[in-house]
């Protein structure tokens, strides 16, 4: 197999009635595609949603950075790839470039994904081998997320208490969902004057229904904001947004 | 064009990661699909979004009601058919019916679609004649959606703030937004339990960023609920959610 038939290719056209205000892709949205292209490609060599759970595990993203070059606008076709980056005993991690109708990249992204075990919901060991198979050789140019700042402690948070509308099929709060509470803590006099460069979101432990939360939010750099949601003084995510 | 040429037909496979709890495609999602089709059909027939604002005109959704014979799983192919139903001076009506593989009906919706002055916001008449050529003689069994009662004195309200991921490409409250926010007015309980058989909504205003909205639930028969989402005192949307 070479690095071609190694990567997935997936075709989207940005849907209109889904853009933002400004009339462009919003970062959750590029969240699902990311999700889709991730979910198909594994599907297609044994390690979808459905083969997991038949193992009794099941995928948990673990970190994500998504970086952007030019948010598409209305109706725009964009092509997605999708690669497995690398795979370690506990970690893999799966890269994406999102790229318009000339070929240009308009972003890319950087994700983490552990595996867990549906009972337990403790982490097992990957099946190494088997994921290697479909590593490929391609660059992605971004920092890959990593270690978040505590800033919880200096920021007041702003409450919100997780609803069914923001629970997955595991019963937990969505991956996008968490995206779209923190990028809402920011004012709409920022998102028209700026764009979010780089998001990134480290999950640390699972949302449930009813819990109530706190968004905290710091600006730690001119236009660098570092985030967390916690529950009763505890991160359960930490996240990073940069403007320009 | 005969009834098959002006039936638009779109194929979706659920998407695991956009289910709810349960495992199942949620009424948000639906209305996801519902949009994609009628934008995509209205496009290909010179009345997308596009077209309207070249003519400094955007379609609005009026009302939609939505009846559900069984939720689509996981992964599961599903084919969306959408027709014009009936053309009037300043309403159309647009239809839908949702298949399964076996070609069973899932679902049906009706829609009724009004066209706004961009500058104005006031309604324009339609263009009947060309918007008549595409009527098809197709059957949607569901009662249409129609006028809903008043019940906003009658409960005390749920607060919420309209934020930047609630905007669409007009800066407004986006349709499946409320949709969203009234399903999760109801306990996880109801949802563990029942399911809902009919979501109707009527749009009567424009939600806007920043907007202190009080979100209205009362069990009217048994099962059956009226709500509404006011903004001070005065109802932005009715909608009525029946469960069985």
């Amino acid at each position: 197999m070479n690095n071609f038939e190694k990567t997935g290719t997936y075709q989207f056209v940005t849907e209109s009635y889904l853009l933002d205000f400004r009339g462009r892709v919003t970062i959750p949205m590029i969240g699902n595609y990311l999700m889709h292209a991730a979910s198909n490609h594994a599907s297609k060599r044994g390690f979808g949603f459905s083969d997991m759970t038949e193992r009794q595990t099941t995928w948990v993203l673990s970190r994500l950075a998504i970086e952007i070059n030019r948010y598409p606008v209305m109706s725009e076709p964009v092509t997605l790839y999708t690669w497995v980056d690398e795979v370690g005993r506990y970690f893999t991690s799966r890269c994406f470039e999102l790229t318009d109708s000339t070929g240009a990249s308009v972003a890319f992204a950087c994700s983490i994904w552990a595996v867990i075990n549906l009972q337990t919901r403790r982490p097992v060991p990957l099946e190494v081998e088997g994921l290697s198979a479909y590593i490929a050789d391609r660059h992605c140019p971004i920092e890959k997320p990593g270690k978040i700042a505590t800033i919880e402690a200096e920021s007041e948070g702003t409450p919100y208490q997780v609803k069914y509308s923001d629970l997955d099929i595991n019963g937990h709060l969505n991956s996008i969902k968490y995206m779209e509470h923190l990028l809402d803590l920011f004012e709409l006099d920022l998102y028209r004057e700026k764009e979010v460069k780089r998001f990134e979101i480290s999950y640390l432990s699972e949302g449930k229904y009813g819990m109530s939360l706190l968004l905290h939010k710091k600006e730690t750099e001119p236009d660098k904001y570092t985030m967390a949601i916690c529950h009763e003084g505890k991160a359960i995510c930490r996240a990073m947004v940069s403007w320009k």
